[in-house]
């Protein structure tokens, strides 16, 4: 027998879905605090215009992490808002499992910063990477729990159900392989995750068509 | 005779959600800024991968107030959101019995940061636990206050209203008692309050069965 | 003739409210920045109970300003919410009019920024409370377009409108005569502020009748 | 064939619209921080009135760069608002012009940051400029690909379509000039650059007459 304060706690996905966008929100805009505007040190004349842009131009490398996170947030938001689209409710359960994935992505700017700072050094891009596979985990777990516990709408027939899981599984192991290919260096590594995610965002016409 | 402005004003539940939602998500998102990004020093050589695994052992405790700060919030966003749910409407007091709840829940940032920079000192936590308290007593407030000013919605029978006092007194209790567990030391408490937390977030059947 | 860009830009109070209560919760929460973990810098031996206790005690009196500040911007919320229920639509000016007051309201906390780290000197305080004066004027600027541009709901009557900007009036004057007591000092000026903030929010009975 | 996860992905225009506001809300609030409370050092005598003063005096300039990116946001969010009012439904294409848009804007925070601390070199200006011709194009952008992908509302006439590409073409036009003012010297720019904006803003009779 459940309780009436179980049964009724956290049954609102509509506040759910507006403090995820609140939460995707301050995460991606917080990315930013990582691309610091440059202090330059100059004693002996003024600051001048070629300064600037060589500071400019040493900054560029943090630009890769900082794109790479809004891309990755950017998928995951809709991945999220996809799968609150087929909820018919939600439960207590449910909600502290988006809970979850909203602690994950409040550590998307922790992960980024870090990457920013080491940008050549694998463990960086594999705190980042952990991060990742965490977002994409517990998403595929709301998924699971959601069909158990029969709070999935109608529409989600068994095709639906398989095609999303065979996404993510699909999306997950070329983040994985990218993140292997840190063993040539970690920009190639972020260069091969940044097609991938385009190309998520994106879907191009061949990619729907053979695997989806 | 209330007097036509005060009748007005703040009546509006969904827009103190809206703002609720927001303070919550920035506060959220704000608790990573404590996770901050080590600044390894070296002098006399290139930062190695091996450096940058230390630092990151090094920052591990900090992660144990991050995520229970993160719980707290997440227990009392889903509380806050049970209790406007139960509203039939909203009067000026409610509203700021509601700003009251959601300065605490601006404080939680504050009291983490405090937290994870003197983690082994019981002020800290005892800083920490008041502001769990203050959490507590507005929520609890709010319902009695909601009662008293018939706002609430009819099937919220005196039972329900009984579970939801009891449920916020049980949970006091029990962070009480963790915080006192600091004698032991502050690891002890923060581990007993989790523990608590994530009973109370996803309320496995033995408890729901005793308590509730 | 009016230009079908114009006509429906900004159009939408759903999304002014929504952009408010975004701009609301971030500076609200923003507030707490002011409120800095304390560092305590103590060579020869471990930081102790003791240290952190004098360090927060002396942390004190910035607390003052932080609550003034949640005060205000909580009065304003309300103030704003309940302008906008009585728009029965928006158009291009009393969008820009908004604007306008979500600026002043992300100066606010810059304002108390100022105030907490030079809690003691008269010009911080005048600053501070050239920010509520340009809050007040904006937001009474608002009902005076909306009223002559025939933006308002039919409901308001000349009493309602007279009501609210009496109200304004007598707020904006004292908070005029609490800065003026900073000829005695600063805090003395902050609490008279502060109790009439308290008065505004709850509104007693003996306030409710005589005035409003 | 379009495959089902494609098409159901990202269709929430509400979710969307959401997530702007949060967005711009951040980032609207992110500005002040580069309004950095003045930190006066003074070591033989205690910190007196006309410090303060004189320290805020010299804070003056910076509030232009924040004046001005306010500005920047609040038109950008009026036209993004206008263009989200117009469609009738989202694909996933569009999700992602507008994810592009919103990276745009969060990156105004640094652009505004680097021009405050810069606020005399030509290269700070230029940045900040290619930030705005970014947002310029990719809102452009969005309602090409609306039109082409007959995403847009019955209500959308072919008049109405150019009336708001040469909107945005003349807008850019006059800030491409603004920032060519800068020959002179910057604060010429951005002066002119904001007489273009409040313009925009509030668009008084002669401009609606002859251009739009």
């Amino acid at each position: 027998m459940r309780t009436y304060y179980n049964r009724i706690a956290g049954q609102s996905l509509e506040r759910l879905a507006a403090l995820s966008d609140g939460i995707f929100a301050v995460a991606m805009t917080l990315l930013v605090l990582d691309l610091r505007v440059p202090v330059i040190t100059i004693s002996h004349r003024m600051i001048q215009e070629q300064d600037l842009l060589n500071a400019l131009v040493k900054l560029g490398p943090n630009i890769l992490p900082y794109l790479m996170s809004f891309l990755t947030l950017g998928i995951f938001w809709v991945g999220q808002q996809t799968q609150l689209n087929y909820f018919k409710k939600s439960d207590r359960y449910l909600t502290w499992i988006h809970l979850s994935f909203l602690l994950a992505v409040t550590l998307m700017p922790f992960s980024t910063g870090l990457l920013a700072a080491y940008i050549t050094l694998r463990i960086a891009l594999v705190v980042y990477w952990l991060n990742i596979v965490l977002l994409g985990i517990i998403i595929s777990f709301g998924w699971r729990y959601a069909r158990r516990a029969r709070l999935l709408k109608e529409e989600v027939t068994p095709e639906i159900f398989a095609a999303n899981q065979r996404h993510i599984v699909i999306a997950q192991s070329l983040y994985a392989f990218g993140v292997l290919l840190c063993i040539i260096n970690t920009y190639v590594s972020m260069c091969f995750i940044m097609l991938v995610q385009l190309n998520f965002a994106v879907a191009p016409r061949f990619w729907r068509l053979d695997s989806l």
